[in-house]
């Protein structure tokens, strides 16, 4: 077995392993209408070790920004705070934080959101 | 009718009007899960005159700031800029504002959406 082929080995050792198919390859590959198998070749050709080594750890450590942006838009907070100027830039900001901490301990996404969007209504009415 | 009485109608109108209606209120009282008289009533006791003649400008002017938000976290672009690097800021970018402008030509969200992550796709092939 050449370098190439070991090092070919080394990465899909890593792109097969259970978080990277958990976090990143199912839910991106089923996102794109594409299969795994097509995702991790495209990341395959794409990444070298350093970065597929180090990679699972950026994602986790940007997870909490993901959802806070989520939340943004999807709690459509945009417009309480900056048009409708119902809700100030703190209060928004610690409602994000609020329920980014119950959705990082397992709490369903889509329950916080309705549990957002109660909170917004106790904050305008 | 005291000047109370006419303030109160003058906001009336502008609440009731077709533009205030269609884009602002009845999307959010929806979203939140209200009437939109409940809404209205909120707007009413929130807001002042000028603020609500202002603020329809306000947020026709923000609607591109918006849709740019909502297909960078629909488009998930800050996993293929930030974690996974394939695609450059610059990309992501054009890619946000050619879908953009489709979309406030009336070009539906939806389908936008699609196209979106097939041109993610011919980026990172």
């Amino acid at each position: 077995m050449d370098n190439e082929e070991k090092m070919k080995l080394y990465k899909l050792r890593i792109l097969r392993s259970f978080r990277w198919q958990k976090d990143i390859i199912i839910p991106l590959s089923k996102e794109l209408g594409i299969s795994s198998q097509e995702f991790e070749d495209i990341l395959m050709n794409h990444l070298d070790m350093s970065s597929l080594n180090s990679l699972h750890s950026t994602y986790e450590s940007s997870i909490p920004e993901v959802i806070m942006n989520k939340l943004e838009v999807d709690l459509k907070l945009f417009w309480y705070v900056d048009i409708l100027e119902l809700i100030s830039k703190e209060e928004a900001s610690d409602l994000k934080v609020q329920l980014s901490i119950k959705i990082l301990d397992g709490y369903d996404y889509n329950k916080a959101l309705e549990e957002g969007k109660q909170l917004i209504l106790e904050m305008i009415r």
